[in-house]
């Protein structure tokens, strides 16, 4: 099935009418411009880590982020269980293998996460995509030295590997599931230079996979609302300062218009 | 005694003038947005949860905001602590029971708080309040499904077997204490869409309580400071991100002059 | 050496250049802005705290930034632990006595992670600076109730026995290494009204360590940065909100022109 800017709108509306829950177990450094990104998109972002509790907030939540860009024990422990809880149920689970490759801990994390449960969607950048497929790689803590392309093949065979859309994330996105490939090629270099704008469109993918069971659908409208309203807030800003704050405005107004007229979505051949 | 704008601008003066020191054991998500509000309100945040200082820091503080958003094991011992410290030396404590009623643990936890000691002031939006009443609610995460005047008569039977005011927020915040229920109009629908507006109102209830022992006016103050500065915010604003900006500003330039021009406070016969 | 506006230019440009990663223990109110501080300045920031990875990242960053601002037990692990790999590996480590003097907790760890290695870098305000000195100061929480030169002797007996360039900032912020004492005289008011700005300093200077192992040219050109971005942002801000926004666009578009013609840097005789 081909992914139109049509079918992202639907999706788009969709969360703007349910406002689904979206139960993030994500890292400290992101979780308030991840909440004001999931508000901004029209979901409705909760933040609950402790192990008395994950089960039964994922249990009324409509999709579950997990970040471990600032992990420790605790927060590990508690990711196992909430993933479970959503397997039980049948809630994608959405994975941001933030530094996987910058050290051991984070990589293993990762792999054990996606061996208790197959997550909907994986999206990371070239280095973490990377880092996951071929153990050691060149990271620099959570920044990737790399352009996304080097990481396709490397995208292709964890997806192969673990039957999740993988999303590499870059100047150009590619999301990979199966024999496609989609490209999104919106966003503004800027963008890099705001913490968290990774983490945002993680936390989107979940978003659009609480109301959109096509996975590689969900991380292209993700992508796509990402990359717009990265542009529209660059059109006005003057630095990251602004940008982060025209993102917000950008992304809570965006509509089919901009979606359409902006969109740069394509499929390798 | 009725509570005018005079009153509550009188307690603006109080807190720009002393910044008395407000302890705050909230959520990660909101740290940063809450302090940020506390300082453009003219007081001096302080986030601590050590168990090995929060007494401590309990006694050199004017106030205590203790919020829930996401507790976990250690921090719910802190609270305890930090509470029954303030209750010792006769400190204000606020409670913000963010998402009570999303899962037991939250409901569970704000009880035994409680329990430890009556605080001066509980806000909390609809779903919070009737959840900390009825037990079961249907609650969607930490947004209400509810609006405000829907927690009414559950405000009611909480402040009755508390002694606590209870602050009811939504379009209309309810603000009930024995037999009067103040009502403060002030406020703008974007303030939904931006992250932790509700536990900055909470932070700044402990402002106003540091100062005024009367606990309904040092809530009505907050109710007001935050909608207007909201309202005003709103105003010049294309969306949360600069809403979010806007509304530090306000709160930071709020004169008499806006607080007697817009103020919309009112008392249920 | 006479620390110039040239030297600081330089080292801004390797900054940006090189883009160092710089490993932050921080505290969980400004995790965000200090992430973003760092990226505007043109570093890049990763932070990380678990026992089971601290001292891997610590060993791939070019400067560890350790601050106490919301610490706990296994924080303080962690921090130890990541400041015994950075004496290891000549990493220069950066301390933030966020509220020393506070609580006696805060005060014997900075004491300790000091026993443990004398940092490349202390950077506080007076009360924190004091308190490290002479135990007991009249503190109120995590801002200073002095004005910087209160604490200049403390500064230099700090600095004395330990051997740490010390930073004590305020409106003139001294720079204390030896018999020199640099001062740095930019800044604003407002960014007293931010939160996370004196940590946001602390941070930068860990970035122009990375680049600079003169620790007062280190420290210098931080408070530089800092206070000149600052003022760049209050000229057209209407209150904190905005000029957090504006002291990022400040910092990422800051020029050797900006830099020269703001700079008011100083010796004590």
């Amino acid at each position: 099935m081909k992914i139109t800017a049509k079918n992202i709108w639907l999706d788009i509306e969709k969360i703007r009418e349910t406002s689904p829950l979206i139960h993030n177990i994500t890292n400290y450094v992101v979780m308030n411009s991840t909440a004001n990104a999931l508000l901004a998109m029209g979901a409705s972002p909760v933040m609950a880590h402790a192990v008395e509790e994950v089960e039964e907030m994922t249990g009324i939540a409509r999709a579950l982020v997990i970040n471990i860009g600032t992990l420790s024990e605790s927060w590990v422990k508690a990711m196992f269980r909430a993933v479970r809880r959503a397997g039980e149920l049948g809630i994608p689970v959405i994975l941001d293998p933030v530094g996987a490759g910058a050290t051991s801990y984070r990589t293993k994390t990762c792999h054990d996460l996606i061996d208790a449960l197959s997550p909907a969607i994986i999206r990371g950048n070239a280095s973490e995509i990377m880092a996951l497929v071929m153990g050691e790689t060149k990271t620099k803590g959570v920044d990737s030295s790399d352009p996304s392309s080097v990481a396709l093949e490397a995208a292709k065979r964890l997806n192969e590997k673990t039957g999740s859309t993988v999303c590499v994330s870059g100047e150009v996105d590619y999301i990979v599931s199966g024999e496609n490939v989609i490209t999104i090629e919106n966003g503004h270099p800027m963008m890099g230079k705001v913490t968290g704008m990774g983490c945002a469109a993680t936390a989107l993918c979940g978003a659009f996979a609480a109301v959109d069971s096509s996975f590689p659908a969900a991380a292209a409208g993700a992508m796509a609302a990402m990359g717009i309203a990265g542009e529209t807030a660059a059109e006005s800003s003057e630095g990251p300062g602004s940008l982060q704050v025209g993102f917000l405005d950008a992304l809570f107004r965006l509509s089919e218009d901009d979606l359409i007229n902006s969109i740069r979505i394509g499929e390798l051949q």
